[in-house]
Order: structure tokens, then sequence, then C-alpha cells
């Protein structure tokens, strides 16, 4: 085969993270068969489905059996009825949104790499450490990467002060993932003045907003003044209705901006909506009683993540995040390395979390906890971890 | 905004084809509120999924709710279940996949068109008329496009004689969308020869497969000699299992074409798997008794497409397909527009079809009738059309 291909793909780092993490687990686990390892590294939810929203899509399942209940093609850019409650939804925080700027998805991953299909060849800035795919989206595109250092002096929300006014495409991930680390609407305030100020667009994931406790904090970029008219949103059903495996979120484009038909028509072209099904359990999970039950399974979370902060304190071990966040985003101690510290916790308490520097050069020396594990498993992993020096 | 976008959204036409015909046939409707309009227009199946996948479906969005049943993210590139079951589809062909040559996808549509992000920018081969996504997914990243023109010498199935010898990324439908021919062995081969002298890619879109009766006729290019040197393969689920709007496909790559390795790491990082209970839906459809009723429906539309073809024939009305594929294309007698027809047919018998110009300039004179609608409305629609001249 002589085709050209997209040479950009030779520019991307082997992403070995979580396939590392796997192979040493693994070869820990044949050495010792009979220790339990337990997880505080994972992403995934470990909670079932709010059983209302699954008895939704068991109902709405059984319905496109029949000659009455059968749906086929909907409309590509998302059932009317999901699209109006998620306006419903922003309309509570005082955000007006047509259903027309809301985009139904397959989740946030893929709106948040496709969107560079309506983008020309900006320079785009990214905080390090960061969710990688804001990254390698970008350099697949062939895009010019600007990294903004998310560190201790910072608490790990950088601001556009170090960047000239020119026009980026630049992301923002609040509350953040890997670190938890939230931004204020002061700090949030301060991106939207750049991006105005510079012709730039913020491409905001608030994949984790529901996790946001403290009143003060924004859960959407469109609660700062002047955000429609430079900033888009994506977020995502999986980590407040734990659709991780079913595959639903969405993405605002204000109506005004230009990239709105173009993502429109860009949808029409290589999409065909989201699971017909997905989108009915999205519907139901933002009910009255989906709302509640998807309530009961954050506040477990959070609890485990206070568990675990509570044991960093007492450690005195410097962190952020696991407040308004689930993520906690650990120092650590005696300036051992990432990966290091993850073969010490595997080696001597059978623990396992996510070193660092997987999600960034910003990343080394730092460690993530995640809450998600069933919470006998958290307390047995803090347990272990008690004589940690 | 001052950033940069991607311009060659610019280059597309309107694509007006669908929004046109609802344009035209709410006018008339408007203007007989009384008359019956009946579509043979729809490329939509209409009867209801299995109730076999049906109820597999609903079991499996109950178990979501069980602390036991639950399942978040699952293998990004697909359900390990679901691609052995369809390498085994391929095996009962005499063509053998291991699982890894096999990505689940959310649609035939979206890896269609997301195919081009691992693609360099290689001269694009699309024959015309054709299924729209091939050109305007190659128009939005920026590839030069070579139109094959499918016409009645050709019998509407392009060969590459008129091809110069150098590597193209050539797309190919069959059993076509919209003129329901099918390509046998000996020109596939053809093709594949070419692809394999040339350098070249085949992207072989087989989604109306299972359509195909004539045991001579290939399923699959990976009958053709030589195809897993040059070739990849884009099936859908949406019309042989009725999963239009559930999102369930697959994509087959061969592991020794480079860019076996390009899709999955461009799967990882824009992508995260298709919707779980739509796989669990697509492997119960390959189930025994999934199959037997995703038969009764296809042979419910052949049945459909053989009344449409046997009128046509009876009219004396030159076409193509209804055979081994759903699609019926005809030559629109009296040298009239597609457009015109489409009017004529509206105004004077209320029967809706779509203009073979939608689907490129070489479709001007021609028509597409479907066979998707239910059985006593096709009946009535030919009844009226009985009296067409």
């Amino acid at each position: 085969m002589k085709i050209l291909l997209n040479e950009n793909f030779n520019k991307l780092e082997q992403n070995y993270l979580f396939s590392e993490i796997t192979r040493r687990v693994e070869r820990f686990k044949s050495k010792n068969p009979h220790k339990k390892v337990i997880s505080l590294g994972i992403g995934d939810v470990s909670l079932p489905l709010s059983p209302f929203v699954a008895s939704k899509m068991s109902e709405a399942s059984l319905k496109l059996g029949t000659k009455d209940g059968f749906v086929g093609y909907g409309d590509i850019l998302g059932l009317p009825s999901l699209r109006k409650a998620i306006s419903k939804r922003y309309q509570n925080r005082g955000i007006t949104l047509d259903i027309d700027e809301i985009f139904i998805s397959d989740g946030a991953k893929s709106d948040l790499g496709n969107i560079q299909d309506v983008l020309g060849n900006n320079e785009v800035v990214i905080c390090d450490p960061v969710y990688p795919v804001y990254l390698d989206s970008s350099m697949i595109s062939g895009r010019k990467i600007r990294l903004l250092k998310a560190n201790e002096e910072n608490y790990f929300l950088p601001s556009p002060d170090a960047l000239e006014s020119k026009p980026f495409v630049i992301y923002l991930c609040s509350p953040n993932n890997p670190t938890g680390a939230v931004f204020s609407k002061n700090q949030l305030q301060k991106w939207v003045d750049f991006a105005q100020s510079s012709g730039s667009l913020l491409i905001f994931d608030s994949a984790y907003e529901e996790y946001i406790s403290d009143s003060s904090l924004p859960h959407s970029i469109f609660e700062i003044d002047g955000a429609k008219n430079c900033a888009i949103e994506i977020c995502s059903f999986s980590k407040f209705a734990g659709f991780t495996g079913l595959r639903c979120g969405w993405t605002v484009i204000p109506r005004d901006l230009p990239i709105h038909h173009l993502w429109k028509r860009r949808q029409n072209t290589k999409f065909n909506g989201a699971s017909y099904i997905a989108q009915m359990g999205a519907l139901a999970s933002l009910s009255l009683q989906g709302t509640k039950e998807n309530r009961q399974n954050i506040e477990y979370y959070m609890k485990n993540a206070h568990k675990i902060a509570t044991f960093l304190k007492e450690k005195q071990i410097f962190f952020v995040g696991g407040e308004n966040a689930p993520y906690l985003w650990l120092k650590i101690p005696n300036k051992m390395s990432s990966w290091d510290f993850f073969d010490h916790l595997l080696e001597n308490f059978g623990v396992v979390g996510t070193p660092g520097v997987g999600f960034g050069k910003n990343g080394e020396g730092f460690f993530r906890f995640s809450p998600f594990a069933l919470s006998p498993d958290i307390d047995e992993a803090l347990e272990r971890l008690n004589n940690l020096n």
C-alpha cells in the first residue's frame, strides 16, 4: 500500500499509562497470588446505575420490539426531549440556552477530540497535567501546542497571564481530571476576558461538575459574563449518572459562534446520533427520581473522597481536590518519583493508584487517588496505608 | 472570535436533499390536508426490532441497575464476545479474521467519515451517484476528489479502467445506495487487482450485504483474493437488524495494513466504544433466534422490493437494483428531471420518492424507490401509480 498516512500519529507519545499499570499489577499478582490488590486508581464508576434509569431503558428496549413503539433514525443532533431537559437544567442555574445550542453526543471524549474537525490550524493551549485526550487529539490534527504549567504555586489552576494576546484554542477542565482542582468564578472570568480580548476559543470540559458542593463555585462556563461570545462546553452523563459504558453526553455551542453551524454540518455528515436507549436513559437520569438516585451515588463517592482526604491530612501529605471533585492529587512524600511511589504502594501495601506523570510532565512527583471504588475497599486500603511513611 | 476555522466546510454544497423533500411534502400536505401521502423514499426501516433482540437489551438494561450486573467502561474497540460473533460470521463465508481486526463502531457512518483522520492527503475516488457521506467527509478533510461515473452503460458499477496507476483512496459501496447495483466477484477482483498494483486503499461499504440472495455475489470484499493487502470493510447493524436508532456497526482493518494500528490509536484517543446496550443487542442479533427474526424482516422488505420491481417491469421502465439490494433505481420516463418527477408523483399520486440528482450529478434523470415502508402502503402506492404514464 502506497497511500499517504496521517504522519502526525508519529509525533504521539506511546500512551502507556494504563497498560503499564496493568502490566505491573499483573506481575505483582502472579508473584503474590493470595494477596488482594485494591485499586484507588480507577476512573470508572463502580456503583450500579440508578434502578429508575435502568428500568426506563429496559422499557424503551422492549418497546422497540413492538409495532407502535419502534423508533429508527432520530434527530442526529439529539432527542428534542433530552435537549429540552438539559436546557431546563441550565435554566435552573440561571443560564438560558435554546435547545438548538445543545448537541447530544456519544460522550464527552468523542466531541473533545472531534471538535478539531471544524477548527483551522490554531495554536492549542493545554494545561499540564491534564486529561490526555486534549493533547493527543490536537496532535493528531497537527496543531502546535502550548502547555501551561499547573503546579503547587498556582494550586493547579493556571491563569492566562503568561499568554500573549493572540487567538488560541484553549482547553480548560474544571473540576479537573486528574488534579481535582476547581476554578473559581473570578479565575474563570479572567479566562473569559482573555478569550474575548484575544479572539480565542475556550473549550470547557465540565464532565465532573455534579461533584461540586461549594455553592460559590461555577458548574458551567456560561455562568461567567461574556462566555457566550467565546466558549463552548462539553459535558457527559458518565460520571454523574454512571454512563461510562452507555455513552451519552452533550456539547453546548452558542448560536452566535461561527463554529455553531460548522459543528451542526460536521455531525450531520460524520455522526448519526447517540444510541436511542442511552438517550432515553439520559432523559430518565434528569428526572426527579433519576436525579435523586444519582445524587446518592455521588454522595457515596464523595464520602470515600472525604475519607481519603482525612487520611492525607493526618499524614500531612499535601494534596488538592477531593472536595468539589472526586479526584485527589497528592504530592508524593520524600521526593519519590510517580512510578517509584506506584511500585512502593503496590509492593508494600497492595494498593494501586495513578502516577501523576502519566498526565503530563508537570505531574511528576504527584499521584492521583480516585474515590470510585466501593467503600469497604477504600477503608481497607487506607487501613493498610496507615503504615505509610 | 478570531480563531481559524476549517475552510473546507465552505466548499461543501448545501446538502438540501432531504430537507427539500420535507419542505415540498409539507407544502403539499397543507394544500391537501385530507390526502394521505405515501413514502417510497425513506432509507429508514419501519418494522419493529426482533423481539428477541429487544428482550435481550431489556435484560441487559435491568442488570446495569444491580450490584452484580453493572458494567462501566468496556473495551473501547468493542465487546470481545461481539467481535468473536462477527468473526464467526465471516468464518461461515470462508473468511478468517482475528477479533483484533474487527473494530466495533457506533455505526458505519461515523467510521466512513472518521477514517480520513488516519489518512494523509490522498486523492479520493468516489462513484457518482453514491451515499453522500464519502464525498462530504472527504471534502471536510480537504481531499482532492475524483468522481467516477456510474451510469446505464456500466450498469451503475464503475470499473477502475479509467484510473491511472497511482495510490488513491477509493470508496466502494455494494450493494449500492442509492442504485441497488451489486458488484460481481469478477468486478471486485478488478478493483482489488487495481488497488494492489497501484498501492491504493479500498474502503468497502457493505452495509446492505444481508440483502444479497444470489449466492454467486460477494457479501464481503474479503471474499476477493488479495483484498487483505489493500482493503478495509465498513458494515452496520442498521439495515439488517433494524439498528438505525441504536447505533452499532463494525469496521474490519486487516492487521498487516499500516492503518490498522493508527485506527486503533485514533479510536482509543477520540472514541470510547459503542453503547453497551447496543452492543448487547447486536450480539443477540447474531444469535440463532436473532438471525431468524431479522431474516423475516429482510424477506418482508424484499417482497416489497419485488412488488416495486414487477410494477416497473410492467410499465417498461428501466431500472437496476431491488433484487440483491433493497433500493430500486429507475430511469425517469419522458426525460423528466429528477425534481420534476418528484413533483409529478407527489402532486398527482400523493407518492414520495427520492430524486436521483440528490446523490450526485450523474443521478439526474433517475429516481430512487425504497421498499422499507409497510407492505399495505407499498400496495396502495403502486395501485395509485398504475395510472403513471
